[in-house]
């Protein structure tokens, strides 16, 4: 048998609320999703008057973060025309994303789960998952 | 044009809040969904130790009762051999749940949301979306 | 953080092996599916002259043995028409799969995974699987 | 009538057992999957460690390889911006995979299967699928 450890509720709430927070600092609505480490999903808020496309997106940042152990905005640069991942945002049904706002989530070494955030322009969406990132580090 | 009032996601946590605690009194772990009148995720849940499965049938029962404005146990009886909804279940791709748990939300006669809730026995799915939405009324 | 414990690759061949040896004892070459507790496809094997819809339906039983820490069986006896999960077998876009053939795998009182079995009757599809987990449980 | 050769099992885990040496030289849990030559899953196997999206990816990359009955990574070239495949990978709701790592499994001149290997870079993915093949070929 494997032993795993994964985001709880708890942990996975405390990444929302943070990033949450810097959303209102910015002043972009964002939908916030958390997956576990195996890709399921665990917590996802929708601020008022954030785009309904970036319900799936966010979900789907999660998704491939949490999945890949990786930043979505690497995959999106290993997947440029003329790169070895060319195409890969194609793959899965189109749930791997390549646009930054995904960051893997990680304790000890392994990652545990992953934060998605899709709301803004790719660089606010990634200052939020940031935001969330650190929150849980430093709690 | 059209006016239209809908959940906030304050509202949405509230409902969530609900669930959870109902769920907590009852011992089982859920996944709690709530859309919005157009069937556009809020916000969801998934209670530690909630089954895989759950995560979709939550936010789907939640679509479900948003969108038909009415529980989706009501829909299992109106799907049953030789009723008139006979084959609802399958369609959408199988969205449309017809199983105890999704519940309308309403206010000043308006459906404006929608929650669903998944990971016991069907009924006890139905308390715990009851007791959300007995607090969301009484708030 | 939560910690789960899960098959590993070593485990889930076992099972395999053991339903593939059930499987030849009766005659009727079949496809065998392994699931972890997070519903994800560990190991797959199709028998030599299995039908080809198996694949799929051998996945989804492991997929819905897995998530719902029961055996297929039961959930085809609770979705009949007027039982309370009527209407289960068209969620997730079909994958709650409610016949015969999927059983969850434990250990130490915590569902680990699930093994999934198509190609013959339900009833030789159950008969396989439980060859694999008695297999397991007795390694 | 057409007559057809095909892999058969034992073949097919001759591959993924080769890929599975080769994997762990290089030090790279990966996701192994055999098609046969009408884009049927033959076998699958998740190293302990792998990736989540891997197991879809090298799925799909068999797919690709066993029905194009060529390399994935040729795809990925004729894909390119300005070439003739052109968006190519979002084909089939994005079944066909452009990255390295899927190869075409012939014998007599004839494509009776293929082989998709992910979970590394594609460069590792790519040289664990030819050491399968060769390994297959050589057997």
């Amino acid at each position: 048998m494997l032993t795993l450890t994964r985001l709880d509720l708890t942990e996975a709430r405390t990444l929302i609320t943070a990033a949450k927070a810097k959303a209102e600092e910015i002043g972009v609505p964002m939908c916030i999703a958390v997956m576990d480490e195996s890709c399921n999903l665990i917590a996802f808020e929708r601020m008022d008057g954030a785009k309904v496309p970036s319900i799936t997106i966010a979900i789907d940042k999660a998704f491939t973060a949490a999945g890949t152990r990786n930043p979505t905005k690497g995959l999106g640069e290993a997947s440029q025309p003329g790169k070895p991942a060319w195409g890969v945002s194609s793959t899965i049904g189109g749930r791997m994303v390549v646009i930054a706002g995904g960051l893997p989530v990680a304790s000890g070494g392994a990652v545990i789960g992953g934060i998605g955030v899709s709301g803004g322009s790719p660089d606010q969406d990634l200052e939020v998952a940031e935001a969330a990132v650190a929150a849980f580090v430093g709690g």
